[in-house]
């Protein structure tokens, strides 16, 4: 099954592209730019969903579901939003097909054109804020903590898989408070979520950090994010959380009587994470034979391939198997018997290790007579042989998977700390930047001409501002200007 | 809160508009005939997810994703099928806005039209179909069982929320098998899970019947369908299973080896249901207070509301109160405490009965004294005092919700039975259909010119042949040829 995928250090981008397809994670549709997610890459983003969805749910918020279509004219009463956003988009003109005269197929109809454009949303903070113009009069309607899991458009002219699609699936949270505090204290808190997601469950460690003033999303005060590292040594931007000040509130005119009295508008939040964080969990753990997937988020933790020859070892084994499996079920342990007598042990194990199944565990005649199985783990190859009258094999393969989930997260934090670089000078900057790649931790003298300009000589940008640096006076990397502390430089997906 | 909702027996479909509006499911978006789902409503669609995705995954379909965009020229590949859905539909003509000349805002760049329209889906057969020729090549690969969960779009002229609206969400699963037969078991087994969650989630009877040829879904060679009855004697179609023939296959080219070592063209299915099941359930159960929710789908099952005088009254019956929440949680009941200090228990009574929640607990000091609780259901709108030392709560509440979702479903049995009326003349026919409603079991000749016919004169249609109808010799309602049995006529939403 691997045969051939291409090796990492050769092409990164191939083998990226070869695995999402040959794990059946995704393929690209006959439609430009939109992805189709297979069911074994699906059953990786519902386990995402779930835990994220439960992460939601337990600081307060509820989920709702607003129109997939904006009219034109909304997109344009932000000013900075429309700038960020109304250009690449899905524009619906026309609401009706008819037959061809000619019986070629169907037209557009062109008595069906619509009066006003629709846009298929990029994202949905003027929607929404238009709806929250009805729910929010007074402060008892406050706070309003709304999330949606939704799909979105935004026409990207170089797609990839899962990183960037002109569809992608995502949630988007919109909140809504009575005091810049609360809503900047929101901001943080989702941002936190965002990471302890990462790092709890995708094994992911990330930089929490602030967006430059040039990296803000379009119509925020402030942006949060949280940035992961991948084996090329490139950066990626796993989520952010974006503070709105009252921006979106006065330019959809949502204000709220306040409990002194007095009418303010109000302020708000976004935040989101999106399909692309399946991009993110291949690239930082998965090795040459495929993926590598941690316990907690994979599909299938355990599989069970039994070694044999006719149908009589097969019985002996499988009753055996399905003791096994009982015991990893009472454990909340996901598991799979393969038995299908249609491939060969061999391709089975190279199966298992291109969608990243966590632990194997085959058997054996011998085994049977030994009372031992032989485990197998995936993010290290490496293999043992347990007799199963040691301990009770439920406790054995618990403690294993959380050993797994945790020596994934050591790799890619070690891997992180070693790509993570302080430079002190221009040469030193290029020099790594090139040679080594990762993050760059620099000086940097605060402005957008800088930033940009190392940008235009690097193709660097600057990730974020890591929010627990520490205060250091020093000169910017390229302009020698002062500088009151370090910010993450890094090339990014 | 229910203060001057309209009362079902004046206005029925005002009192439904109404009804949505007021409990919080939906409104009306600022995009014509596309809903926005509130917080609690779409809370409610989620336990219906819940229980779907479960019934769906145990039958052993697993989720993907789709794009959201079809090709135009793939609608035109299945004959029948384009006939039926490519005319009102949201087309895609534009990929990019820019900042209109004269400053007022932004307008379709003229210069980045697609070379192919897009139309959003209206239904994925004909995108998934396309992708199945890729999928499978043997029958090795059969049988294919995928659902999707998505939004989609079809331009209704005329929209109500819920139950007609240009964007709904709902499931589509779209299946692939190597025989008629495998194809066809699967259109009924699909059929019955609606029927069973429906009946046993939504507390709802439903009739399981095919269509005639005429209310086939367009492409399909068979349809089965769920129908059930509305409080207004209306019938609503709550679900259907299409059995696609080899249509979509031989559309999109796809053929499999088959085990002889032919070559054969799959047989799909195709089955939904839709936001519109929200409908259904809102309209069969709830009365003029407001919402009937029965407790399988209740987002919150019990409601305590605190009597009380001062600070420390509200104390003491919070302790109480907490004790009983910790022992319904315990039994797996979702409970809520509403102490708020800013609304009378009178108004919380109203706002829970508007909600449908469906058992509220009142203490007052008294009952503290006394070891009671008020117990009301909202179902029969009836209460009783309850003493603590009777049995244990949990026990009491877990077999009282038992009951109350029993009992919404008997009443919703004995209204259908009532509303099902044999008719054995025209005349009969007309006077049922007008003075009552309702299903009229009635003989048909079978020929798609008296379907319409009566279509016409009456503006009643088949709603479905049951499959459980006895053979019985008879003569056509209307044109008085020989008949094989009784069909279900009705007035349908």
């Amino acid at each position: 099954m691997s045969k051939g995928l291409p090796k990492r250090s050769e092409d990164y981008s191939q083998w990226y592209n070869e695995l999402v397809k040959r794990a059946d994670l995704a393929e690209n549709s006959a439609v430009r730019g939109c992805m189709v997610i297979k069911p074994y890459g699906y059953s990786i983003w519902e386990k995402m969903q779930a835990e994220l969805d439960r992460m939601f749910k337990e600081t307060g918020h509820t989920n709702a579901y607003f129109p997939l279509f904006i009219p034109k004219s909304f997109l344009s009463k932000e000013a900075s939003h429309v700038e960020g956003f109304a250009k690449e988009c899905a524009v619906v003109t026309h609401y009706r097909l008819k037959n061809a005269e000619d019986g070629s197929g169907v037209i557009v109809d062109p008595e069906a054109k619509l009066e006003e454009e629709l846009i298929v949303r990029p994202t949905s903070e003027t929607v929404i804020w238009s709806t929250y113009k009805n729910w929010i009069q007074s402060y008892r309607d406050l706070p309003l903590l709304v999330n949606q899991w939704a799909n979105v458009v935004r026409w990207e002219m170089r797609t990839r898989l899962f990183l960037r699609t002109a569809e992608f699936l995502w949630q988007e949270g919109h909140t809504a408070h009575a005091t810049a505090k609360e809503a900047m204290d929101e901001t943080m808190q989702m941002m936190n979520v965002y990471a302890q997601f990462a790092e709890e469950f995708m094994a992911l460690p990330v930089v929490r950090g602030r967006k430059t003033a040039n990296e803000r999303f379009a119509g925020a005060d402030d942006t949060l994010c949280i940035e992961a590292m991948m084996q090329d040594g490139k950066a990626l931007q796993a989520g952010t959380s974006h503070f709105l000040g009252q921006n979106f509130a006065k330019a959809f005119d949502v204000k709220f009587a306040t409990k002194e009295g007095g009418l303010d508008f109000v302020w708000g939040t976004s935040w989101g994470v999106s399909t692309r964080l399946m991009g993110a969990l291949i690239m930082a753990h998965s090795d040459d034979n495929g993926l590598v997937l941690p316990p907690k988020l994979a599909p299938t933790q355990v599989v069970i391939v039994p070694i044999y020859r006719g149908e009589g070892e097969l019985e002996s084994i499988s009753v055996k198997a399905k003791e096994i499996m009982t015991e990893l079920r009472k454990k909340g342990i996901s598991v799979k018997f393969d038995d299908r007598d249609t491939h060969k042990p061999g391709w089975k194990f190279a199966e298992y290790e291109l969608k990243g199944v966590p632990v194997r565990i085959a058997m054996g005649p011998r085994d049977l007579e030994n009372g031992t199985i032989e485990i197998a783990r995936r993010d290290t190859l490496t293999k043992e042989t347990f007799s199963l009258s040691e301990m009770s094999i439920g406790e054995k393969i618990s403690s294993l998977l959380e050993e797994i989930q945790n020596s994934i997260y050591s790799k890619a934090f070690q891997f992180r700390t070693e790509m993570t670089t302080e430079v002190n000078s221009w040469d030193e900057f290029k020099k790594v930047l090139e040679e080594k790649g990762g993050f760059l931790s620099a000086h940097w003298d605060g402005t957008s001409e800088t930033e940009e300009k190392i940008k235009e000589l690097t193709k660097a940008t600057i990730r974020c501002i890591p929010l627990d640096r520490k205060e250091e006076a020093g000169k910017c990397i390229l302009t020698g200007n002062p500088s009151v502390g370090r910010v993450y430089f890094a090339k990014a997906y």
